[in-house]
């Protein structure tokens, strides 16, 4: 293969990114515009890198329509840290708070806000192998829960909220870390949403965090200074050296999605992307996707061909093709095709043509 | 000025990366090696990526000679998350720790640490406004103590410990954000150190930590898990995406110290680089250098004419020549070069000539 050449990579996250934005950032990686050094070299208290950031955080409220009640906070930790800095932070009154359990990410993070307070499941997809996402209404929540907690799409098993629970008054968080900017949302709907970077945004090691301002100041006295919201809100989240250049990285693609038609621009291509594969699939006889129709991730395309030895080969015989990471999560198998925003239609259409070969050449070992 | 020059970055962190390494960095940013896609691109459980970390992870066992007694954890969240994070995992028995306050970021340290437990200041340089190292020995600790602390390069008042204090039995925690690999340590000396990479290594976003291994594991049940240093050494730094661009360039950065002649080679020109400098002031009639002589900083040189304004003034027309952020921390004022492992010696020699002019030109109206 030739080394420059760029492949398609299907990988669920750290992952693709927009070419363009990779190039111009290759360009001023040893030299940033006129400031003579690296975006990586530059002192966060700097004029430059303080307009970096500035302009990152507003093109963000811009694109996604954030209102200035809401504060965005570029932090570390990832996901990870979130599962614990949300309980921590967002109990205030009654310290409990209920969860939908749509998958492992948001196992992880119920289990880790046990820690913290009261938890409870409101409803669990798990019955069925977190195929579908539970319908919920205000009265399957607690009503003096501090929060409700869900995850929107859900990267292992293909599936997406197709709808945005009604909890009332009670603020519903979500994890958005693998849809963030990928189609129109509500921000107002929600009291937070987080997302780490590296699928949609930018490179691994930031995590946006988008809070309503009225949920920040609420962490115990004793919580570690980090993971207080608090104190990230005050210095605009440069209270200690931020991930700088991964900041700069993630305001070059907000800045290039906001080039190329915004929010509602990226939606219908992520629309065209996931039908064109779910279209294939539905109407093949050796693919099915296991996600229930409606639920269905415009994010994560999930399917199977029905036998374990032939979804190995799938995968291995698509990495030599350049179709990169098409291997299921550890705990399901299969495939899947992540299809972030940064994945070109072109890329979709060369793994419908080699699932097509795949399939012809395969059809009559395999059980549909 | 010409887009492409680049320029002498007297920053104290975020800081100069060598230019080699930027350069290398800037041609395979869009596609590395044969993956055919970024490093920022590439997903953190795949083998072209563990193999990245891997091989910084060793390049920095070879340089710093630690021994596999020790582990090395690649972190998010900065020094800050370390003040907390050390308490938390190292109290293990009596809950007490001392605390040696040789400045600001020490002061920061055991300020968090009260939350988690006894905290007792061993020894504090606040009377002389930090310009110097307290001498101490296993005496002057609490014989109980779980661990001691201490800051062993102070970049706001540019002074560094000349020994290692001896604290017997009880482990020895370090910040060496601003020194690591800068100069010889010997890490048996030590029960944990802790750096940001920022000034020494690579793009701030990742925090190195050496810990001996029976140290970890002692966190209590209700720790944040991103807190817990156990998960991250069970999951050798992958237990949730790390920082993984941080990490590649780090590992670049040690690759081409070790080409460039290890610690010892790194340590000759960092003393050179020192040297000349606080040669240069000691022999000036316009600057003096606060820091107590003994205890002077490698990497951090402060200093002063005296006169607040003329201060001002040498730091904006520096900046005009191209040798920026000369000024000293908002705190003391006056002017800090900090010459990190990534600071040619020709930068030194630039400033030296600029410092010359400047005294020239403004002898008369200094009083030293």
């Amino acid at each position: 293969m030739n080394e420059k050449r760029r492949i398609y990579n299907f990988a669920a996250g750290p992952s693709m990114l927009p070419q363009a934005v990779l190039e111009s950032a290759a360009k001023e990686l040893v030299s940033y515009g006129t400031s003579g050094m690296s975006v990586m070299e530059m002192s966060h208290r700097s004029a430059c890198f303080e307009n970096i950031l500035q302009t990152a955080k507003q093109d963000l409220r811009d694109l996604m329509r954030i209102p200035e009640s809401y504060d965005i906070l570029f932090l570390q930790g990832g996901g990870t840290l979130q599962f614990s800095m949300i309980p921590i932070n967002l109990f205030r009154g009654s310290g409990k708070a209920d969860y939908v359990i749509t998958g492992a990410w948001a196992e992880k993070a119920a289990a880790e806000a046990v820690k913290f307070g009261d938890i409870r499941v409101a409803a669990s997809s798990k019955d069925r192998n977190y195929a579908y996402i539970p319908r919920l209404s205000a009265e399957d929540f607690r009503r003096d829960a501090d929060y409700v907690y869900i995850t929107l799409n859900n990267t292992i098993y293909g599936t997406r909220y197709p709808y945005i629970p009604d909890t009332g008054d009670i603020p519903l968080v979500c994890d958005w870390s693998s849809g963030i900017l990928s189609e129109e949302l509500d921000v107002t709907k929600f009291g937070l949403i987080f997302a780490g970077a590296q699928k949609n945004i930018g490179p691994a090691g930031l995590t946006i965090v988008i809070a309503r301002r009225d949920l920040i100041g609420r962490a115990p006295e004793n919580t570690p200074i980090y993971l207080d919201y608090k104190i990230h809100a005050a210095n605009k989240s440069l209270y200690n050296t931020p991930p700088a250049f991964s900041i700069y990285m993630a305001g070059e693609v907000v800045k290039y999605l906001k080039k190329n038609g915004g929010v509602s621009a990226n939606e219908r291509r992520n629309r065209e992307k996931a039908e064109k594969l779910y279209a294939y699939i539905d109407g093949s006889e050796l693919y099915s996707a296991p996600a229930e129709y409606e639920d269905r991730s415009l994010m994560n395309i999930v399917f199977v061909t029905g036998d374990a030895a032939l979804d190995k080969k799938f995968v291995a015989e698509a990495g030599e093709e350049g179709l990169a990471e098409l291997g299921g999560h550890r705990s399901v198998g299969g495939m899947r095709a992540s299809v972030y925003n940064a994945m070109p239609i072109e890329g979709v259409d060369a793994l419908i043509g080699f699932m097509r070969r795949f399939e012809t050449e395969n059809k009559k070992r395999a059980v549909k």
